[in-house]
């Protein structure tokens, strides 16, 4: 089975560390692939730089189309994850969204944990219709370069900011790229069980992709067919298409 | 790894049936174990049996405490479920949870269709936070016994109200054991991707089993620990104790 | 008019408890009955052990079925509420759904106090559709020993918590066996009405009783007919068949 | 105990029913007493009547503060209720609150049935917080003048709706004054259960009286003191001033 | 344009203040009016003196019928506003209505600060439906009259709280009397947008006034036509029976 | 004042249309300015194309950036509003937004008509927190094309469903390039008030500008600063550099 890791920044370093832990959770016979976007943010933290890096992700993925048997969108804000799941042959996955459903799986109520501010966390929640299973969004007053500076600092702030979201969460999903790779590391301290979203999406995708469901032919997730644009890219062009 | 196909009513048929669903589902290393209760309701199709069939269900699982990787609930209603996931020390996953979220993957609203009545699996859909992503739940006029005994007639109303549910959702669970194994005989014929509960719960089971992640160690999931308790089965109430 | 008290745990000095409080509640004419649970836990503390009660309650409920006015479930997790009610031929009350109910009359928002967890009760109050009217769900920090262990330690801490709860909450409801008994003692000092589970479960009780409802003859709350199952007390089987 | 039983309109024949009705819903050692506001509109059937309408059952209430045990607002969009709650030392219930927190206790979902629009009892339903619980409001194209003129052919309509309202409701709630009295006598041919706002009103008052809460001390629903205002009815203004 | 500022209290001096927000905010060519209550309370603090003044205010209402472009309610509560919307021909904006649908389109989540109880203006923002775009409602521990004696301090706690609010909204709502005018004083100093209610409900007037839209001519908020009363002023009478 | 009508699809017919139908709603002093973008899709009507447009539309919305009072998006989706709204210095208005906010002080519940799928429109509702105001999306079974081909028949469906809205609407809001201008030239015939986005856009923007609101200083809303990106147009990117 071959999974694509697509990145919807323009960061080599962050898709390769991505990719790397992609690598670490899937099944012996799946191979992962990584890709990174010819323009758009270097980091997604606005609004704005969301919405761009959602054309620069369909692009990114349109190169696949195809090649793959599944994709997982290796950005925390789950960037074009709608569009994609209509653009793409193949099931594509968000890796919040991904951590958010496995959460539903282990207990009640889930808590997101993240740096910097909560509402956006708060709102893609909400947009996946989980705010009923989302005990709290906590965003640790902390910069991603301050948690990069201090690693052991910010696993302890991490890990007690998840013990006190025990009151209220029954697991804890670590969302952000700055946490990537910390769920692994603290668990064994943690009273929770911490989700890593990249371990979570290549477990569904490889779930997704071996029920082998087809896409839906009507609706708003079924594929485009027949539509005209201007200017983008010829992978892109021909899925709009439906070539 | 060794998954539990627990049903929770006392047909053997249904196991039997459920089980051999489930290994059509595996993945080549996983090892597919049929339960079926010593006592309880023959069918549940009722709030009571439902209610007494809980019981039943805890007492088939606690039996298997400690043998298996993981087990799937083998009832549409998803009886006992969130007390089983804090009862036993590995996954549990319940048919039409483990359907519904994988509907979640796929599109943006799903639909459930079931034979008799619609409310309780609205409430289902409730329990588990996911009525924003339910675009309909739809009961059709048909007995267990009239689509049993005319199972191409059943099949065509089934592939109709999916059809017709496509104006709403974007897939659709079937649900209850009149209609297990349909999902797959039908989907070539169906404009909707149609999830089958035992599938994608197997499915859903093996990712998180592999996930490996512990229970929480605190809240109304952690294991139960000292408690007391009167004519159970020793098993169960060995659980009850933590021993 | 005989009302049975019906506790689902297995412990008699709680059934008697509930008893005396039943009667310091009921109208000249109402006689009180209660009955304890042949099996099942000792004390409900967590969702397998009110799984399993639910089976238990059932079954000491079946043994009265025709002999009774209404019921009232003496267990504020108000446990096997919904099946009873399909169950039994008469009005089936539980305690805490009484509780919240009648705050409804009091005030715009109610609060519900109890020792230990919050979340069970949240869910509790979301079971009954009630979020919308619960400002607040408090869980002090308090065993059920120690605040027996030390009862004016335990009075004066659920008092300063009702009058911290009057920021946004209109009345308050004590939840818990641990606090049964308390509201009464305690109002004259408390600046909010304070409401017993018991007391407002036995007026709901008479009143239902007195409105002389029938049964809904289809969907979910229809007596069960025709129902086989293995195992069960003859009575709650018998109710099960419809006979 | 004394309860009031105060109608909202000026019309003295709908004061006169409702009276009626309550005696008939009353336990032995209850007196109803009937009022009617001095001024307003003759029927409440617009928004705007219904807020004038506010202002003349405070006007009306105040006059018997003090002097009852309890008062049930006899006009099915609960006018003025939080007002009256607050307003008055003694317990209020409105006749459609009543009416619905009493399904609920009968069942999962109700319906509530009314002649003309739907939308004000939808709107209502959701100012008591109970849309949760609430399966379908449906008003029946007709007249209150045509449903008095063929009361043979309103009652068939009724039933054959309720019977409709089966497939979702446990039970319905007849509203509007056109179908006063309509629950008792069609229950023995209808499906489900049909409640009738005044007499669920009456026992629920009874119920509330009887538990001697106080009335909360602080917050919205505290009584009003030292308020001035211009050109009050005496005893209206005596209670805003907290006299 | 003739824009009709009312004033639901008895108050000339609060009527005079909101005249002058209103004619700082209103457009050259717009013509402000004010207006005072013949009855009803001084100043509206409680659910009773809300319900009263709501007739007040309809009927003060009903004198410019018919000579006005669009009607501003000068009461934080949105008092009638529903009805008024019924009753008169031209268009009626509430206060507290036109800041939280003005703050919709500054950002994604508004809060609403005040000074006392929260609790009313929970209640406002969910009657109006906004309850998903509110992130706060804040009541400052101030009375009005502490407010008014020290200026400076309440600006300072004002400030402070918007600042503290920025961790959940993108703007704040200043509601009641006490806060009147403090929005564009306060702007300068403040990281978010303040919204002043008399303002943002002028500016809408006249957005509203120009779009010329038809009433609805069904449904809750056609206009009355025929109704019968007693007791009501010539105006208001006259409104009602469509005249 | 200058108001900025951006459309986010790549036909010029459509600008033009549009900023005619800006000119007629506009304020004398108004200036209305069309923009169209460099790339994307000639037509919107799939979620990849809007995630696309929303690109293209915020790289055009940057090149006036400083130059204008306010934009309104000229696209029934609400394209990139969020981001818009960020990015931009002035007010940014939605058409589809302005068009049910302005339904909001119309009367209680809105209506929203569109040709095709009525499920992207009712997410859209939702996204702007509005689901509870809005009593039905209603998609006509017909094509933008059929509705060109045969514009009186066209006109006939939308009065005879906005009609039969009326049941669950006070006012109905037309939605998509198809219906543009519509509401003009049918309300005379319309039972209901209907909505044209871009009119009241225009009269949102016009209220909005005058009211001078500063941007937030902090939170998602407010400006990007010193954010780094690859490939996109100097005008975006300096937008996103804060320069």
């Amino acid at each position: 089975m071959r999974i694509l890791v697509a990145n919807a920044n323009t960061t080599q370093a962050i898709t390769a560390a991505c990719v790397a832990a992609a690598q670490a959770a899937a099944a012996p016979g799946t191979e992962i692939i990584g890709a990174t976007p010819a323009f758009g943010p270097a980091v997604i933290s606005t609004r704005a730089e969301n919405a761009i890096a959602a054309h620069a992700l369909l692009a990114t993925l349109a190169e696949y189309a195809g090649t793959i048997d599944a994709a997982v969108l290796a950005v925390s804000h789950d960037t074009a994850l709608e569009a994609a799941r209509q653009l793409m042959p193949c099931p594509v996955i968000g890796m919040t969204e991904a951590a958010c459903l496995t959460a539903c799986l282990v207990g009640g109520q889930f808590g997101v944990l993240t740096l910097g501010q909560a509402g956006p966390y708060e709102e893609l929640v909400a947009r996946h219709g989980l705010t009923a299973r989302c005990g709290q969004v906590l965003g640790l007053p902390l910069t991603p370069q301050q948690a990069i500076a201090n690693p052991d600092g910010a696993a302890g702030q991490v890990l007690a900011a998840a013990e006190a979201m025990a009151a209220r969460c029954d697991s804890v999903v670590l969302a952000g790229a700055a946490l990537a790779g910390m769920a692994a590391a603290l668990q064994p301290r943690a009273a929770l069980p911490l989700l890593d979203g990249i371990a979570c999406a290549v477990k569904l995708a490889e779930a997704l992709a071996a029920l082998r469901l087809p896409k839906p032919r009507s609706g708003s997730y079924a594929a485009p067919e027949g539509r005209a644009a201007l200017g983008l890219s010829p992978a892109l062009a021909a899925l709009l298409r439906g070539a």
